[in-house]
């Protein structure tokens, strides 16, 4: 059972606005792909999975949040922390501690999102599904307090 | 003095993803998009203003958080009505309301964004600085549970 | 029988990047919504047709390009101006002059974009179809050489 | 001397749009990124140069394309191979390969991208600039016809 998982990105050009950061709107979309990662290193994708009956099951949004402490620049090496905070019958919550690399590391954001298991049907109704088997026996909450390996 | 403002866009082909729906990080976007049109209301721009010293003012976001109840679709109009929630001394929050318009309208989303105002040196450090007296004069907080027009 | 179209754009924050400018890549979503706008104009939508099959049909891009003669800024007004250059069995071939309204208009770039036609069948294979009648009864080709209104 | 460079990236779900594949305007992006991290490779930054007399180099975009011959879509992994084309005095035009990587690897798409050296006075006004001397040192022109390694 593992509660974290971490990858590191690079400031790309396209990332950035004319304030000479990354505009905050991608903080969300690193969010979103340290999630789309750990789904991967346990051998899923965060797309493409149907349930038995061939319906196709997602995993929308629910709640995001981001606190934004230090800008990222162009270049810049951020690593991206996921904390699994809560599990519950069919949402995910986790966080994400944004830590800028270098000589002096700083975490420079930390973001919170919950996501929802959903099943969706031919007319495009959503309906909320447990958490997958595989998902329940892969990952479980960080320790209440745990902040960083 | 004022406490709200609305825009409406129309939902474009590239903020859409492989769900079929707007991307949750362009819901920042159209947050960011409905405050700066407050400004320009005020015959203000949220970039170029400067001190008297001559030194760059700017509206670095602090936090942003939103909560997703339904889907937008390509083509679909939104609504977004900004209420301003606080004002403190160089710092606004404001909630932002997404509704999307058609026969029966809905709200799908509600966001909540705080940014302050800062003075940037030419090393490039920001310090937070007072609202501007022509925005402590133009805006208000909204009354206590306020919520539609 | 049309051969253009026009649409007004405001740029905006998140368009930019950290050389002050609207990033390169915006203006082929700029080509795609002044395209798409068109389509509105005929009653149509570039999504969610279906031939007599029940088949998904689409325009994908075939080819795109841009010449970037001056940048354009935070909170410019742009027209978008579509020309319809080539009508062929399946595809159709478009210009767009991006012209900076102002005191002084000029034009900023131009751009060209050919899409075609497809049927998309259920495995997601994509073959070329004829233009649709309704477009092939509403556009043609501008007259060669035809610049501006 | 070299004349060309290789990197891998992989598909984001961000980058794709509802037609279920990467939104057009990313091939672009992407091509950027290529061609960024040549000049990292060279230890050199496509941002941050100055002249002698220390006002900004920059490289705007003078010209883009791109032939798209399939999609790419979630999580593929696609090898962007530039081949630099053409050295004049102060412009330099790359190809860009774009092969998704698989079992049976393909060509998805060719793009080219023309881009010129230039200072910006403080009034923001750009002039071209010859090509600084570490690039015309550093790389050629691909052989006549050159493709693959």
């Amino acid at each position: 059972m593992i509660f974290e998982h971490k990858i590191i990105k690079e400031v790309e050009f396209s990332h950035t606005d004319m304030a000479g950061i990354v505009h905050f709107s991608n903080f969300y979309k690193y969010m979103e792909a340290v999630e789309h990662d750990l789904f991967r290193s346990l051998g899923k994708s965060i797309v493409g999975e149907r349930d038995s009956a061939g319906e196709n099951l997602g995993w929308p949004r629910v709640q995001a949040n981001c606190s934004f402490k230090a800008p990222l620049k162009f270049e810049d090496k951020v690593e991206l922390h996921l904390i699994v905070r809560q599990l519950r019958s069919s949402t995910l919550r986790y966080e994400v501690i944004f830590t800028k690399l270098g000589e002096v590391s700083m975490v420079c954001a930390r973001g919170e999102m919950t996501i929802v298991h959903v099943v969706q049907d031919q007319a495009g109704v959503m309906k909320a599904r447990p958490l997958p088997e595989w998902l329940a026996l892969a990952l479980e909450a960080a320790p209440e307090g745990y902040k960083c390996k």
